[in-house]
């Protein structure tokens, strides 16, 4: 019962994060949404950023189940694991409303103003990029793109141009700026020379 | 004095947006930070989102004087002066603390809730890639690069691309992640193949 209320407010404000903010969050409206009372929210939870930050858990748990089930699919060549990894995420942003990424949401939001968060969001792009390197060394080993790459500056630069393709597409309302940056990037990789100097 | 006024609240209003957001900037605090009373920020300014609209124009000010002397400088290559432009915004962000780029910010905190910003901060993109559009078909004229690529899709691709490296460089407090996608989006221009399908 007391599990069943905590992941009833960590899923209806992952939700409300993604669309809002943290500040424009109110504490008092999700306990509306979910019918919870105030004690039990802070029976749960220390404090919002409290919550918030278990929120990033959460979204993160699903993050890595995204990851488990393409980069470790050895059905598949390992460009085209990671690529269905970011197709898999698009079709995510497109069940959720087209909002974006939660990462560069409340990355742009608060970082500005907290380090909590500042190095939250940080953390979780750099377990993101080293789980899409690793998956890169492989794609490398296989002679599939230049040796000489680094698979981690190849592995950010692919997140960074993901993420700004994701503001657009929250601007938008449409996955179209996803498909047009993982084009983008995957005939680079194919290319070669876009990634070294 | 009235002028003067007015142009203290939006230079020292933009900064604090940059860095707190939309929600985290207090009308109170900025007529601490200004000393300028509260009557007369209402005699300038409707409410707080009329004042973050006309920021944003501010913004877009600084960022068309920005382009014009970039793009319009005709004793560079045309991908010289769009690469010149993206390097002069890099020096910018570094010099107001490194907190990114103010479109991005906003775009993200305030677009899942709001169709004035979502409408406005997409039509300044709309604007900065049509003029990084007007100087590809230049180069395109030059043969810098394949006739066959649409340079609106190629505009809209860079600055996507930035402004994910904007965020990331947000995070970081560091320029590098913007050097990074210019190397990464320049050297995918020359090798052409990456931009067509």
């Amino acid at each position: 019962m007391t599990a069943n209320t905590r992941r009833k407010l960590l899923e209806t404000g992952l939700q409300l994060l993604l669309e809002r903010g943290y500040n424009g969050l109110g504490v008092q409206e999700l306990l509306q949404a979910t019918r919870v009372p105030k004690g039990s929210f802070y029976h749960h939870f220390e404090s919002k950023q409290d919550f918030a930050l278990r929120v990033v858990d959460c979204y993160m748990a699903e993050v890595h189940a995204g990851l488990d089930a393409c980069l470790d699919d050895d059905t598949r060549p390992p460009l085209q694991r990671i690529r269905r990894f970011f197709e898999l995420s698009r079709d995510k942003y497109g069940r959720e409303g087209h909002f974006g990424c939660m990462l560069g949401g409340l990355g742009q939001e608060l970082s500005g103003t907290s380090d909590v968060f500042r190095r939250k969001i940080e953390n979780c792009f750099v377990v993101i990029v080293d789980r899409i390197a690793g998956c890169l060394a492989l794609a490398c080993e296989r002679g599939d793109f230049d040796a000489e790459t680094d698979p981690h500056a190849v592995a950010n630069l692919i997140l960074n141009c993901w993420e700004g393709a994701a503001l657009r597409s929250r601007l938008w309302r449409h996955p179209a700026p996803l498909d047009d940056v993982l084009d983008f990037c995957f005939r680079s990789l194919k290319a070669g020379s876009a990634f070294t100097p």
